[in-house]
């Protein structure tokens, strides 16, 4: 199977949109947002064995090659136009085609995403997207725009990546339902899109969560040259808690609950900061997209991260170094 | 050395634009392309093993890595802004990472084009680069727009590339001189912008010369609708000629110099269409950007690919169907 064949076959997307003013099979595609927009534009790449096992169903991983760059539209504010997929395969797997493509063509066409462009070749399996989105020219959230006395807020539920990866590692056991439940986080990430556009224009910064809480809030406070203080009581009352609690003692859950919440990665969710006359427009932005949000902290002046425990008192530095983020390159030779 | 820092050290971008309202460093870059433009967007990707040798110089890499994305932007007739660049790399190399991001940014800087986001990981050694340019809107020199009368030219000179491939494979010597010269072709193409941007209103048709001229023209046939009458007279009188003529007798410089120039890809230059009516704006053209244009062939309203032999008889179609164009793909087991 050639090339060309190969994109015919899998990857011709049915979908247009008026803003993409010429697609794929010319030397470039053409981009037209509106008058007024931005355009947002992201990139991730997605290597076997780093960042998926081969053991994945290629649905999944289709789904969560784009999942992860849309995320990083939906931090932004930004509404999905397009992307394209650069794709290296070790050889011409029909059945790995098909799943990967459906997984990925699906996913697309839930956010009207066109695929607009891309390229394939022959090598070790690697997958690369490059995504694009359009946000009115003064609503992008930004990671620099966080303001002392700022609440911040998480969407959704964090760790249950990580906890799936465990169970993957062995490190944890859990009935097939939790495991289900879990596994489904780890592959098949909602990126928080509706989200990101509702809170345009109500939320000050934004990032999402791909190497843990305590790693992409840092960026957003080193952007913006300010510090926080977080609660840590809310973690007592996450979705990963009760299912931790299910299996393990008290001590066992909490060694666990922490870092993973905290650091463990793969959450896809939005960390995000918001003036607090706007808890109200943030709780309905929030219903608007059907993601639960949480307020688990405020933006200081200090550049330093402080930590409370459930009693308010704050946590040693060295408790908070450990929980470092995830980065790809700390465990490279 | 972690992701960020990596970042930090080497790929670190002075160069700025005022297209580029938001670079690196947040969850997307946001591009605000003028009013009336179009924004051009290509990926390519290169693979080691496959696209270059692990012995290649890693300056060089870094050159054609960039080149090869921002001659798909030349034969769009757009102009530079920006780029992403996601790289998977098996180490973080110093030396390796300070030569290619040498090479990689006096490219951009050369053609003003700001690297403003991207993605690192650990994995096998893979380059994925998105590039971004703008044409104005009714200016793109798409592939589908050959008209039947057109003429049919090629910038600078074909072939080279192969040539410089031939000698690592051991099928061909050179002397030292000839062999640098052609390994420049192979390694540091010089993607036609200032030849695209000038054909803008002159050219209907435009592809870049990656996977071999008759396959690239192919594709402007396909798309356009039409068919073509190509010379091949003009082979005698390319620089590859002279080279090979130099070394092999005249049936032996023969039977490599048609697969070479036809098909031998990674030349990177310029194939188009453009009325006869405008000519002296065409050689205009390539005399402002510096670049020698030869006239090959015309269009034909007839679907077909005729080749002229030097006494203007056809080729037997058996001939040219051998020289396919070089296919990703095909070589994949």
């Amino acid at each position: 199977m050639g090339e060309f064949e190969l994109i015919r076959r899998y990857f011709q997307h049915g979908l247009q949109r008026r803003e993409i003013a010429l697609g794929n099979g010319d030397d470039c595609a053409l981009l037209a947002p509106a008058a007024g927009q931005r355009l947002a534009v992201s990139t991730d790449m997605l290597v076997e064995g780093r960042h998926f096992l081969s053991t994945v169903d290629p649905e999944a991983l289709g789904h969560k090659a784009l999942a992860v760059n849309l995320s990083d539209l939906a931090a932004m504010g930004a509404e999905p136009l397009a992307f394209t997929l650069a794709l290296a395969l070790p050889r011409a797997d029909a059945r790995w085609l098909e799943g990967f493509s459906r997984g990925l063509l699906a996913l697309a066409d839930a956010h009207e995403c066109v695929l607009m462009g891309g390229d394939t070749t022959a090598g070790p399996l690697n997958i690369c997207i490059t995504v694009f989105g359009q946000v009115p020219q003064a609503q992008a959230l930004r990671r620099d725009a966080a303001v002392a006395g700022d609440d911040i807020w998480v969407s959704g539920s964090l760790g249950e990546a990580r906890l799936a990866l465990e169970v993957f590692r062995g490190t944890l056991h859990l009935d097939t339902s939790d495991f289900v439940a879990a596994r489904a986080r780890m592959e098949r990430p909602s990126p928080r899109i509706a989200l990101g556009m509702a809170l345009r224009g109500i939320a000050h910064a934004a990032a999402d969560i791909s190497d843990g809480l305590l790693g992409d809030l840092g960026h957003i406070l080193t952007a913006s040259r300010v510090g926080a203080v977080l609660e840590t009581a809310w973690l007592l009352d996450t979705s990963l808690h009760r299912t931790l609690s299910a299996y393990l003692s008290t001590d066992e859950v909490l060694s666990r609950l922490y870092p993973w919440v905290l650091t463990g990665g793969d959450d896809y969710e939005l960390v995000f900061t918001a003036p607090a006359s706007g808890r109200e427009a943030v709780l309905a932005a929030g219903r608007q997209a059907h993601v639960a949000l949480t307020r688990i902290g405020r933006i200081s002046a200090t550049p330093a991260l402080v930590m409370l425990d459930p009693q308010q008192q704050p946590l040693p530095p060295s408790t908070v170094a450990q929980w470092r983020g995830f980065d790809h390159f700390s465990s490279v030779p």
